[in-house]
């Protein structure tokens, strides 16, 4: 019951706009000693209990999938038990999890309902802020945020991890776990740091409190995917896995079996290997769509029609078909942040001095993608002292709500950086996170009424418009920069013969063709 | 018939040590007249002429898969002439096409067979060296050698380009093509190249022979394979290609059509687009090559195996299953060059400052490979003055006989320069043609005779021994570095048991498991 404040009331606004009064010491005791009892009803039973620590993006899921997982009988296997921090910032996800609700916002139902179902009618899914909650658990599957404190690095030097919550994370595990429960990190980690970083920890606050046996512990890294399939993803996507020892490594495999595809689990020889391949496969991608960014910038130079070439090319199966296409950039948690990860565990927890130099390139060169946007954009309105420019598209990929290092957010900064007013269209998006201070407008028309220019920077389906639907909606005389390839070459045709001038990154030859105006 | 001296008798060794006398002027015209009529024979049959230029590795597999056409009776569509120079270094390469050999050695028999049969049987396929075949032909297919000056550039200023070879071939092309005669580039070309290059050359010549028709010119870039599908992949693989105009486009697509698989061809707006997309998909195999030697250069500092971490990221299907390997180095006459070759027509064709910075990094970071596998070596040895090292492979990649830009003579090349006396070892090669002062060993079990260290550095289906049968082969006290996962964690341990000492190129674990001796 550390940190908490037994006086003045509290408060936790979810981003929907619900606020959640934070419960009273008195009251957080209470509501713990039900689900107590609750949890050990289950394991009477024979089920196990599973304790899930974090319930952002990566844990709600995690929830949601073992709570669903069933015996032959139907019956659930495991008891959860969400926990999260009871602190102004994040009592709101118990709080939600707890009643039904999903704590995120996704386009996927099936999550909302899994949840709803595991909370209110197999009654297997309960979430507290109460952290002996972990001293009920068999297993504690850990999914808290750990990230870097600065996404552009120059040099391995310049990279910093803010460990200190993951680390606290951990030790309250420790000072509360059930001896001969498993501990499964599932946050993404620098490499080293299950063995490095948690395992001392729990091995200190297991030895205060005299617990001779061995810890067991194991990495199983997730790859969880937003979208329509998000909670799919968690049972059915290969699942790699190592525990520090023999007996950690057949622990977390019967509990990974119990709840995901057991044909797609994947048995790594150390903990380190499972951290490196999560690292490493973000990292692939990262430098995938870096590669494409370099080329995108040559062939918009020369003249060429990238998405074309690059058509051309993914019909190589097996080993060019996943070239990346140009766009705006790259966003989201993972990509952006992966690489710098690899390298800190590298030099902080190996102390070694290898230097991921093209990997950490990589990450500058997508950075950039979007400030080469806004220069597309300064170019074709010849200056953007007070233009008034409308972005559509906020999140990081097409047709989901996630923001988070959206490359939009970017671009804005570099619009406005360049004097332009920027206002902001998404179809999902309501609240932007990451920039309050901007009204997110729903309706596609009124937000570019008035526009000077317009940039598509995600490609959502609403903006899948006939190309004189498209001339209808942006005013006369404004440009048009095609972050996506939203806008086909008769999109351009028709835009610019009804007054609009375009840009299209990755799309040099529109300049050769006469649709981008050159000032 | 420029370029012949009439008098001394002259010679063209073959690289399988066959000797051709290079006929008189005299001679070749009165062969030339045959080959003239036979032409004439077969366009009067309703038939279309095609002349290759350069009967090297492609031009030897396309004018096979050219003169392998058939109707649908069975008859040839075309009557193929091969043309190559009449000089020291080339004659011997017609000599053997006309006489129905395969110029160039590989494992696909098929080729041999197309050849003799196109030569000795259907009777449609013959070699000269007189420019004036191309005025037979109403296709010219150049494949012409086309190389840049050193294959390792710090900066973009320091690629330089060698198109003279390129230039005077096409000038011959002009001064004799028939007018209505279509030049296809299907030799690698610096992007604006077909443009910029050959098209002006064409225009010039044309002009001087008071030829006003519009020239008629495309480019459509090779994807030959070594190997054992080399001449199929000519057929199957798909193929972009573009013209200079409509009517360059139409034919270049209908005679792709008559010999390669229809559903395969793939049309681009314009032929800078179909240039750079083979140096660009070129670029992306090498850079993802690059990609993972930085991680595992990582993974060996810090006890990883890399193989075990990549076959479990490769499950990812569509996205990350074309994820490389460790391994020695990348060789081979395109990726190597082809990135080059881009940065040096954006710069020269297009004066364009665009800079493919990472891409150009890659090609660095793949020649470094070889040269990291000879530090592996030298640690492993504790110092390599006057030691015996042996080499095991010397093609680019297993089971061909392709030795250009082998990262064997990297290899080898340093481990010299460290002081190793060094051997060498291939199954299939016979004379090293880059290293003709070395005598490759055919027999593996006499090649490791006495060596103090044996290197692994193609994984040929030969060097697939059992555990005990390579420690018999291995000296006893030698030492053994595997530079394409050839050796398992068994052989390692049975050979670290028998006393010989071992390094994995991605093998980091192999220190931890002490199987790799630290000095």
């Amino acid at each position: 019951m550390q940190g908490l404040s037994t006086t003045a009331v509290r408060e936790s606004l979810a981003p929907d706009g619900t606020v959640y009064r934070i419960p009273t010491v008195d009251e957080l005791r209470s509501s713990f000693g039900e689900v107590a009892r609750a949890a050990e009803d289950h394991r009477r039973g024979g089920g196990t209990v599973v304790a899930v620590q974090g319930l952002g993006f990566v844990g709600a899921a995690m929830a949601a999938a073992v709570a669903g997982a069933t015996d032959g009988d139907g019956r659930p296997r495991h008891f959860v038990v969400g926990v999260d921090l009871p602190t102004e910032a994040s009592y709101w996800k118990a709080a939600k999890v707890d009643a039904g609700l999903a704590p995120v916002a996704s386009p996927d139902r099936s999550l909302d309902d899994a949840i709803r179902h595991a909370a209110r009618v197999a009654g297997n899914l309960r979430a507290t802020t109460v952290e002996e909650a972990y001293g009920l658990a068999d297993v504690v599957v850990v999914d808290v945020h750990l990230d870097v404190r600065t996404r552009v690095a120059r040099t391995a030097d310049e990279i910093a991890v803010d460990l200190e919550g993951f680390e606290a994370a951990i030790r309250a595990i420790g000072r509360t776990m059930r001896p001969d429960a498993l501990v499964v990190i599932e946050t993404t980690v620098p490499i080293g740091t299950t063995e490095r970083v948690a395992r001392p920890i729990l091995e200190e606050e297991r030895e205060a409190r005299g617990i001779d046996a061995p810890v067991l512990l194991a990495n199983a890294y997730e790859r969880v995917m937003p979208g329509p399939r998000y909670l799919e993803s968690v049972r059915s996507y290969p699942r790699s896995y190592a525990g520090i020892d023999a007996a950690s490594t057949r622990r977390v495999r019967d509990f990974l079996e119990s709840f995901a595809d057991p044909g797609g689990l994947w048995q790594l020889g150390d903990t380190a290997s499972s951290e490196l391949g999560k690292l490493l496969e973000n990292s692939y991608r990262a430098t995938n769509i870096a590669f494409i960014h370099e080329w995108t910038l040559l062939a918009e130079r020369i003249g060429i029609n990238l998405f074309e070439v690059v058509d051309s090319i993914r019909v190589r199966k097996g080993t060019h078909d996943n070239m990346r296409y140009p766009g705006l950039g790259v966003g989201g948690y993972c990509l952006t942040k992966d690489s710098l990860l690899a390298q800190w565990g590298a030099t902080h927890l190996f102390q070694s001095d290898a230097v991921l130099d093209q990997t950490l390139a990589a990450l500058r060169v997508n950075h950039a993608m979007p400030l080469h946007t806004a220069e597309l954009v300064d170019e074709l309105a010849g200056g953007l002292e007070a233009r008034r420019v409308v972005v559509c598209g906020v999140s990081y990929i097409a047709d989901v709500v996630d923001t988070r290092n959206s490359p939009t957010e970017t671009l804005v900064g570099e619009l406005e950086r360049r004097g332009a007013e920027v206002g902001v269209h998404d179809p999902g998006v309501r609240e932007w996170a990451e920039r309050p201070d901007l009204d997110v407008v729903a309706d596609l028309k009124a937000a570019l009424d008035g526009a000077d220019g317009v940039v598509f920077a995600v490609p959502h389906g609403e903006y899948a418009l006939s190309p004189e639907e498209l001339a209808r909606m942006v005013p006369e005389g404004a440009f048009v920069v095609d972050g996506f390839n939203v806008i086909s070459d008769e999109h351009a045709r028709v835009l610019h013969d009804a007054g609009r001038a375009t840009a299209g990154v990755g799309k040099g030859h529109w300049r050769r063709m006469g649709y981008h105006r050159l000032r």
